[in-house]
């Protein structure tokens, strides 16, 4: 049965063109389209009993990554191995960058030992599209310190087309830790780029008013936006991110911006709750919302193994 | 040669029954049984060239260790392999659960990735079972704090099933550190459920009388029982997990407890010596009885990886 | 495509006879090109699309490692993943060692799990032949304190071969750190057995008059021998191993020593400049240096991964 669907998958779009993934800010709504697309024909694969689909058997991607990542690094390996590619760890933290080399140096040698993916995770941004410049592997950015982490992004999204067929028109928010999140910024390009309204909502400390130059509105009160909102993204509060605390204590943060039954009972009736984990059980959101009807936190897991695998599978599926 | 073993290997027995894997309270001497007789067929398959058989292919197993472990996690991971599973670790010590995560919240995200089974060692007695209440996948205990290890006790027993071709109507002394050994626990399970004698002895600081209501004996001395037992299984005293050490020195627990050539002699004929690894040679036992005759430890290795391939295509491998 | 060229590879060659690979001291020059050549035909399948040949399916290494290495326990993953073989790393930081376990104890239990190989890093010299002397699995050498580290020192040699199209008659030049060096020593065994003659450089506190015994020349200035070299292997400064530094600043070493435009000009036309990795750029070598045309530093690596393929391969693949 393996064999049929990989003999009948298809070859990778031509509208597809990009070697990398280095953020979404650039890329077109048919681009982003095209990977919702083949994302949802992957969930399909995943929600069958045999998992696998070895459209890239014989190819290599590896795991280098420089911050801790256990579900986002663990999400790409599963995505690689049900596509039939090999991953291996570069344990980047124990490794010979502690020896004086250069990250470029690094990434050249895992390019020579004939690899055909680097999934990079880093606190520096822009360093996937510096390893993108300098190797011809394909490069994935798992997230550059706060600039982008765009499959979260991807994820999210895909998320919400499923639930409303369509992103444009939609009034997304963003509730939270603005400040500290690559996620904030991927979501941003991605849905401006297909027509969504975007909201940033959190208190000043964590939502600066220069956000305002990438076409958002700034929202300081959550209660004032709750009936306008299609889409509450609720943002985890990045406690090993920040030197200040930026509010006075977490019950305050609760109690101004945390998604309870009450605020949810004056939100729309078909209002998407998704968070991209690992929630804070009571902070930004308490077990009933988390755990309700409007959640889709569970779904955004999937999703993220999907779209892993449509865009490994765009990028490396090249015949 | 592997395609016409996996085609002519069978089915699950109709008489299994059971999604998880939590402990062997409650397992019957049938159950039991059943996996020893399969666990027999994939030593059959270890002890070839070719050591693969992939009845599990396109299943995915996630190691969810909280605890180090080396040769457990190891063997489940070669188990898992050898049918043909994807293994992937989720690095549990530097995971979202220092960023606040509940273990259930972390076991629905991995379950999520729509993965078929979670392999978990935890600190917490009972996390095991807590887990398979709650998720779907498939639940394998690989310890949960002292309370139990159910495939440590099963490579125990088929290891004694193999030497005496039963194990009714043995009497199995389980010496040393009972206190902090859930493989005590499991042990004590299996082999009354099976028709064994078991007698606990150690120094009264490690063997409380509270296990009689097991229906276990208590003996506080080894000499006193070396020529009435058939097997037995000397437990690993771990220092790791002791607070106050309950003996003098070690070198007065290896004058009272530890099996060297002198015991040895005094006991039957047909003796078997196990230990469930690592051992403190010199110790619990001396290097000569480890490497001699009576001595099954490096068999309970590779039945080890025997019974947790046959657990784990017990559970997966229903069609 | 695949199948037809596990069909077509061949039987290992009978002139193959070692169970291990646990250094090049005593290997032949027979064996050392028999080594290169199957290498250079598992180049070629490296620089493929698919770049996996399964002639070990079923096999499994396990990485034990008691060192820290990315790039060597990367390359030797990646070649026995390659091969269709199964890596399992084996966490010896971690692991029952330090729970007072013997490293024989843990060798004997790694093999009793059915495993076909062991690939082994540890910081004490001679610890790949005691285990080849207690274990039944082969045994590879990935460095043993500073005694040997062979599959380095082949592929250093492979690349200068494929340079030059033959090893015999060349004037090599070890430059650098070799009292730390266990690829220094590998690389004299090889050369010599070869027929090529060695130079070893570096400040006295790094360079012993004590090589002199393995038939090599000392030489204290790397500008007295520019001129006469036709390859300089630029060992790394390995401070991390340095209890009292061997020289005054770096900075001094970089001007004794340190590869650079000006001495190269001074070089023949067809120097070759090789290193271990990772550099230390503007160290031992500028990075002018490092990227021009007479440097072969990223070929080594893809060389590591096909020498390494080809020592598993030789050792493993007999029917």
């Amino acid at each position: 049965m393996t064999d049929t669907l990989v003999q009948n998958w298809g070859n990778v779009p031509e509208a597809w063109t990009r070697r990398h993934l280095l953020g979404l800010e650039g890329l077109t709504a048919e681009e982003i389209t095209l990977i919702f697309d083949q994302a949802e024909r992957f969930r399909a694969v995943l929600m069958q009993g045999d998992r696998k689909i070895p459209l890239l058997n014989g190819k290599t991607c590896v795991n280098l990554f420089f911050e801790n990542s256990t579900r986002t690094k663990t999400s790409f390996a599963l995505a690689a191995r049900r596509l039939g590619a090999d991953v291996v760890d570069f344990a980047a933290a124990t490794s010979s960058l502690g020896k004086g080399e250069t990250i470029i140096d690094t990434a050249k040698n895992i390019e020579a030992m004939q690899v055909d993916a680097v999934i990079l995770r880093h606190s520096c941004p822009g360093t996937a599209k510096l390893l993108a410049e300098n190797i011809r592997s394909h490069v994935f950015n798992a997230g550059d310190g706060p600039h982008e982490h765009p499959t979260q992004a991807l994820l999210d999204m895909l998320t919400i087309r499923q639930r409303f067929g369509t992103i444009a028109g939609l009034t997304v928010a963003l509730v939270g830790d603005i400040a500290h999140s690559r996620t904030a910024r991927s979501n941003i390009w991605g849905l401006k780029t297909l027509g969504a309204k975007v909201i940033l909502c959190g208190p000043s400390t964590l939502v600066s008013k220069n956000w305002e130059k990438l076409g958002v509105e700034i929202v300081y009160s959550l209660d004032a936006i709750l009936d306008r909102v299609d889409v509450f993204n609720l943002l985890r509060i990045q406690f090993e991110r920040q030197v200040v605390r930026p509010f006075p204590s977490t019950r305050e943060y609760t109690h101004l911006y945390g998604m309870d039954a009450v605020r949810l009972a004056k939100a729309k009736p078909n209002v998407l709750i998704i968070a991209p984990g690992p929630i804070n059980r009571g902070l930004e959101v308490t077990p009933e919302v988390a755990d309700g009807p409007q959640s889709a936190i569970l779904d955004q897991v999937t999703n993220g193994v999907a779209v892993r695998m449509a865009t490994l599978w765009l990028a490396l599926g090249k015949t």
